[in-house]
């Protein structure tokens, strides 16, 4: 179950096993999360980066994909409980069950901080983070008032990770660069944008010289690096943080959240019938070969697995294929299954157009060469995904040039912003 | 004001006149709304058919573009109230008035109907539209009651004119061809597309020999076309229809409404202050020179203007570039204004690819070369609105292949139409 990386991944190493598989996911897209913050920023539309999972599987007869949500697992009578749009609850019998349902966004207990600091971590997000951003820039253009303006022209992002990272140089290159000269009475050239982390340097996951690189060409694009600085509120005009030196309120209508992650609900459900023990974000402890402690026929792979292997996208790939080829090798008698290892392809994070941070390990890159590198890998996957050639063209020319042409806000995002400024007014 | 074909028309042609233009919009961006369909079909982005009008008029150093609505009109002082996103209204002063406020759908008083049948008037319905047409299909594939199942398999089309004629062409296109394959429990071939209309032929603007060759493409297609039929009644799970024979219900759970249109309330604002006498639609109606009564410094164009002329983008394109016109002859002075004229280039609907019918008065065409023109035509346009050719390239791709890469349905529109399905079941 899941259609993000682990679970269509293992649907498709699961091709020509003799098995009936059903991938329940509750999106009828699989999103291609590393270009998320792409959408947000105007570049892509949410169709490029989403494409629909029957579009993929189109040639899997043996794949029946059902749209609703896992609420819970009978472990033994092996039947997960599906919640179908329609309201309805349904069973779904396994022999094998892959739980590949991701991670979801962590306020660390502030959960008031979500309305005013959404996260980037599906199409919704994206979309509204996209139209809370051009709009910033709109009200500015029409606001008087030069303190009101500057709180218009302030974007602060909460978490220096890659997320942090990206959106920072994005909203970077929209003010200085892509939208320059569009407007008539705002100077977009007055944005700031601000991020900010409790650590003491940004992409932590990476090698400290790459952090360092990161930082100093964020710097370069304008965007003010606030390390060993933690949040302590966010409400709707802006956000309090303290440092050694002290506490300070930050005036901005727009806050991103890109701090942390947690495991979804089900992940407790799944503990709770399994008996399986939990880490400290909830993620499911599973043995050396994905599988939950006495349960051999329950995998979970990604970002729901506790383990010390990092968040990203490769990690749940890999789990996906190897509980897939460890169900093949069960169903053809073979017993000689060795556990997962995961394979570090490196990290990666984009900084602005023609800069990039690639960590392989041994080899580390910046700037140019980097990006190169990240490019070719992101074209070399999109391109796996059947997007079409002239998607990937209509990609690198609004990305190299100052196209921004995906900057739809909706009326009824319009509408229901209004009413938490209202509220925020109050 | 207005950004639609009317608004910008008139703002590109006063180019080089001394004078400030200020184009408030209530949207940033300017709707191509021929296209629309192709956004609710899921073969373009939202963004590929509604460019940012900042982004359009870029060059344009003597327009100040805003955001805002115009709710009212102060005659004696010159001057318009904007309404802004912030809540706050502001008044904006002119010289020449510009009103190009289109038009918006009209339910002839039943509005109870718009919740079941949506319509296809801007950004929002299209998403709203391509959401609920991808959804049927992917809640017909897991109902097992086979009525249930029939009633997301049948789409019913009210009004057939340009708008339901291409929808009805598209939504077959997709059941018959472009999703076929991607569904293990539903055979889309069942799908039923009605197409309904209490006149005696589809797209009446065009010649009569033309609504011909539309209806048997459209049969053949495997669209059921219903002429002479009354929709009385919309509910949740289907319509009910009068004809001359009697009454009769369809079940079906998406139904969309392209049977009218009306002027938005603004036209009453105007009218109240002017004293402009209003057609029946509520439409102004002008003097031969598209200014109000009395009142020689307030044009009406395009939709919002009530005339014989019908209501197309042609109209407004004109209308605009003609008022904008008149404004630049007064303020040099001149005299010699001569009435509006309008020279109709001709009508086109697209059934399918392939084929469409362009009535261009005395000439007629159908099928592949009325296909043939159409595309030329929109081409053409698309590329003065300066979109990328890669656009194009994408555009021309997935309208002839079976790509339909935008089907992105948001959480926030799972949830708002599951709360309408439970209360249509109450």
């Amino acid at each position: 179950m899941g259609s993000g990386f682990g679970g269509l991944f293992a649907a498709k190493a699961l091709r020509g096993a003799k098995a009936d598989v059903t991938l329940i996911s509750g999106t009828t897209y699989h999103l291609f999360e590393p270009l998320l913050y792409q959408v947000a920023s105007g570049i892509l539309s949410e169709g490029e980066v989403a494409p629909p999972i029957r579009e993929i599987l189109k040639n899997r007869r043996d794949i029946d994909v059902r749209l609703g949500w896992v609420t819970d697992v009978d472990v033994a009578g092996k039947m997960v409980v599906v919640n179908y749009p329609d309201g309805r609850d349904r069973s779904v019998p396994y022999d094998s069950l892959i739980v590949a349902a991701g991670a979801q966004n962590s306020y660390f207990g502030n959960e008031q901080f979500a309305v005013h600091a959404p996260s980037l971590k599906n199409i919704d997000d994206a979309l509204e983070l996209r139209s809370r951003i051009f709009h910033a820039f709109e009200m500015a253009d029409l606001e008087e008032d030069p303190e009101a303006r500057r709180r218009w022209l302030t974007f602060v992002l909460i978490g220096a990770g890659p997320t942090g990272v990206e959106m920072a140089g994005q909203i970077a290159e929209l003010a200085h660069r892509a939208l320059r000269g569009q407007y008539r009475n705002a100077d977009l050239r007055e944005a700031q944008i601000i991020l900010i982390d409790a650590v003491d340097r940004v992409l932590p996951a990476f090698a400290p010289s790459l952090s360092e690189k990161a930082k100093k060409k964020l710097t370069k694009l304008g965007v003010d690096v606030r390390l060993n600085t933690r949040v302590v509120d966010v409400d709707a005009t802006g956000v309090e943080v303290k440092t050694a030196d002290g506490g300070q309120r930050i005036e901005a209508n727009t806050k991103i959240w890109a701090a942390g992650v947690a495991a979804p609900s089900l992940s407790t459900r799944i503990a709770e019938a399994t008996g399986a023990e939990t880490d400290r974000a909830g993620r499911i402890l599973v043995e050396p070969d994905l599988t939950v402690p006495g349960h051999p026929e329950i995998f979970v792979v990604g970002d729901m697995a506790g383990s010390d292997l990092p968040g990203v996208a490769q990690v749940a790939m890999q789990g996906g294929r190897y509980a897939a080829k460890t169900v093949k090798k069960r169903l053809a008698g073979k017993t000689d299954i060795k556990p997962f290892k995961y394979f570090d392809k490196g990290n990666m994070a984009t900084i602005s157009r023609f800069s990039a941070v690639a960590d392989l390990g041994k080899l580390h890159f910046g700037g140019f060469l980097g990006w190169l590198l990240w490019l070719v890998i992101h074209l070399f996957y999109l391109i796996g995904f059947k997007n079409k050639i002239t998607t990937l063209l209509h990609w690198m020319v609004s990305f190299l040039g100052r196209g921004r042409s995906e900057r739809i806000t909706t009326v009824q995002q319009m509408n229901a912003r209004n009413a938490l400024n209202t509220l925020g007014k109050r």
